[in-house]
């Protein structure tokens, strides 16, 4: 087989792959969104043949033999081709460690999990959730084995999400932010707490889908390319580089929440969109890992939607969208209170300082729960002891505490440490971009194009085509956990007067 | 290979048919009701693949292999297993004689073309349908020749919706519904027409909804197995016996445009609900063909939605839901206008008598365009002179006229005369249950139970275990267009006092 021969057959070995993937993305879309409730069966028959189909696929000698060729022919790839060529042997290799009937045994739990997880949130019962936890914790121990024999299993799923990223790391990082969050933490709860009692005033679910729409505009999301829909827990989906989703939860006596869900949901999915044309319907499509991911939503959620500048301009249109709910409220009182600190139970509604240590909690409980020393039943006590331990609050039960998020349903365990990542990523990026150029000017006039721009140039286009690493040095330089820190000093102590 | 062995490879083989259904349904679904406008492209790849990955299945010489297999030992089969493996050699000899490039392109050609479509009849522009609309043409002659090259290509096409109705047989069955109908048309028409205008007031879309949800539970239908949706054109979307999907459009200025696609859609959801379990994930499970599908629409649409005892059992919840615009209107009143005769422009806002002449036009004109003696660039205008002939009315422009339909632009040529077939078999039905049991006092208290039961033994629950013929004959007898001519003359002469 000659080169240009293999390169055709590696594109319909892609095309597939995206196939299976969409496919899979669709019923997973459906299922969240508008499914009829009883319905999980049928979708649990179609995703387990379709990741059987791409287990298949991976581990078909056919396959092999043409990466490998590739591979031997790599000095005639372009970047692009060798990059992905790089990354499909390696998919190639960690997938086809993994037994088939395992892997499609694996795909349909996670899709029974996440209906028995809504159930037993809803009806506040761990209890119904205990028995598919301990299979999904027990499959990611074995497929663990599988990605790494040599490391422990909690490392080997940690570089599963984040590359390179392993305990020790982590364990660094968190120290150096706990020993600069707790004291600021302390500083500004000895302060008087903003009052923020008008953003639980009544906000029609109508007026809040307008406000959806007006903060898409604000972020620039082309809404031909993105939609919005509702569900339970918000998140993004990509199709490609022309179809992204985000979705939203509307809560009625809460503004804040679906606010910033939307401009959180809406910075993963400008990376999504920003990504360049020539890495679609490859593994290089997308963004790069779930740190930088987080890295943009975060951006656009903190840094971006939580600044003074950024609420200066969108305050008249919300104030024509609740004129009543906001009549006696000024821009600066509503900066001050989407930035109120209070130690919390929910993670999706914490505060920006706070928010780390809700990383904290999962990430001992996983790295206990995949390390084998502490069992499914026990993960419930655990978390609501770190709860009072970290944040000094008290769990009353399970909806509030070890119910409350959809990643272990989903078989994500490794994914939460990412977050806090992402967070110290975007702060740098921010540093960067204020050195680069004026970028709090043209926000407090509403326009994000410059912000955008520079994004764009600095991680968005790449999608996979750097490393994850690459990426974080091309946009943050070397990383340094302390300028999070620091960005979170200067802010709190300009808002609490410290 | 033994027959156990035979038998576990063809439930392998079935599975993997009904994911790449479910995917393809599921990102249909999607493309209808949520997805952003500008994303064709990459559903197409995903479609392409898909289809493709289908008519690989049907092709592989394993596949005919097993077929075979299964086929000379048929006498161990089981009936299930009988006509599973009868059905799938049909349609693998039908699937495999399309080459498999032409296959993909087709699928992804009717993907372009909804969207092309959809931008045509909003801007009223045939010109933009054109080009597609002649290369769908072009593709489902060609595909006619492959199904059946010693039929006429509009015959092979009518043979894959309705097996064993051709155009002889079509205009035969028309010419007898002819005949009937336009003196009786002539004789409504000279009397004097009833007040509808009340259905044209402002109906909130809120409302609407709402009463969606109440007739969805008056006919049966379990929103845990049912959800309804928003599209341009109603439809229903089958992924199992228990995830069933309608959709309704809600125009505020018009209660019975969704009311009636509710309950049309709804007798084609109660269908695909009501098929026993044992064919679920085989080429049996669903409806057996388009025109028994149409025939348990239009029965719960036509037979009981618009006959004066299910009006009186809905009327008090139409009053609360409408309470302003139905104050002064009675239950009598609103069946008089539900069933107001008059020629129209729009099929599904047809009346039940015209309704036929509606479906005459289509035939005609896909009757000489698959015939080969119609250019698409004709259409329009051999389209406005029938509406002229059969209804008496002129189309004003391509929205109201040969752009209106979407099934052309899904590539169903021969699907409209099912329409046709369906309101026949029903006004069979009907007078075999009312033989059979007392229809009416029940459907008068709301209450179609009795009504279900019936069409869920003698139709629903065989799936595709019959023939089509097979259940006709079932639920009708001998069939006999005659009888839906009496009910229509019955029930028009009871209304107009002919």
């Amino acid at each position: 087989m000659d080169l240009n021969e293999a390169l055709a057959q590696l594109a319909e070995l892609e095309k597939k792959l995206y196939a299976y993937q969409a496919a899979s993305s669709s019923l997973y879309l459906d299922a969240t969104t508008t499914a009829p409730r009883d319905t999980a069966e049928g979708r649990g028959v179609a995703l387990g043949v379709l990741a059987g189909e791409r287990h298949k696929l991976f581990a078909s000698p056919g396959t092999g033999e043409l990466l490998n060729l590739l591979w031997e022919k790599r000095d005639g790839l372009d970047r692009l081709r060798f990059r992905e060529v790089k990354e499909l042997r390696r998919a190639c290799a960690q997938l086809t460690r993994i037994p088939p009937d395992e892997y499609m045994e694996y795909a349909m739990l996670t899709n029974e999990a996440s209906g028995v997880w809504r159930r037993a949130k809803e009806q506040n019962d761990f209890e119904l959730f205990r028995p598919v936890l301990e299979k999904l914790a027990a499959f990611n121990i074995k497929f663990a084995g599988y990605y790494d024999p040599s490391k422990a299993p909690y490392d080997a799923l940690l570089n599963e999400y984040e590359r390179g990223v392993d305990m020790e790391y982590l364990d660094g990082f968190f120290a150096t932010l706990r020993a600069r969050i707790v004291p600021l933490l302390q500083a500004v709860m000895a302060k008087e707490a903003p009052d923020d009692s008008f953003l639980r005033r009544h906000y029609p679910i109508e007026a809040q889908r307008k406000f959806s729409a007006y903060l898409m505009e604000v972020l620039g999301l082309d809404r031909a390319h993105c939609a919005i829909g509702e569900t339970e827990h918000p998140y993004t989906l990509e199709f490609n580089n022309k179809d992204v989703r985000i979705t939203t939860r509307y809560d009625e006596d809460n503004l804040a929440f679906s606010m910033y869900s939307v401009v959180h949901e809406g910075g993963h999915a400008k990376y999504e969109l920003g990504v360049c044309d020539e890495v679609q319907y490859t593994c290089l499509a997308g963004g790069v890992s779930m740190g930088v991911h987080e890295s943009q939503s975060r951006f656009y959620e903190n840094l971006i939607g939580r600044s003074r500048p950024f609420i200066e301009a969108i305050f008249p249109k919300m104030r024509e969208l609740f004129p009543e709910q906001l009549a006696d409220v000024t821009a600066e009182q509503f900066h001050r209170a989407v930035n109120k600190v209070r130690p919390s139970l929910i993670r999706t509604e914490a505060d920006e300082l706070t928010y780390c240590l809700h990383i904290m909690v999962r990430y001992e409980i996983e790295k206990r729960l995949i390390g084998g020393t502490l069992a499914v039943k026990d993960v419930p006590e655990l978390w609501n002891r770190l709860y009072k331990e970290y944040l000094g609050v008290d769990v009353p039960c399970g909806r509030e505490g070890c119910l409350q998020d959809s990643h272990w349903s989903g078989g994500d365990f490794g994914y939460f440490p990412s977050y806090a990542l992402g967070s110290a990523y975007a702060a740098q990026m921010l540093k960067n971009m204020e050195a680069d150029m004026d970028v709090w000017g043209p926000v407090s006039r509403g326009d994000l194009s410059g912000v955008s721009a520079w994004l764009g140039e600095k991680v968005h286009k790449f999608g996979g085509l750097l490393e994850p690493a690459g990426v974080v040095k091309n946009a943050c330089g070397q990383f340094d956990p302390t300028v999070f820190a620091d960005y979170l000093e200067k802010k709190y102590s300009a808002l609490y007067g410290l």
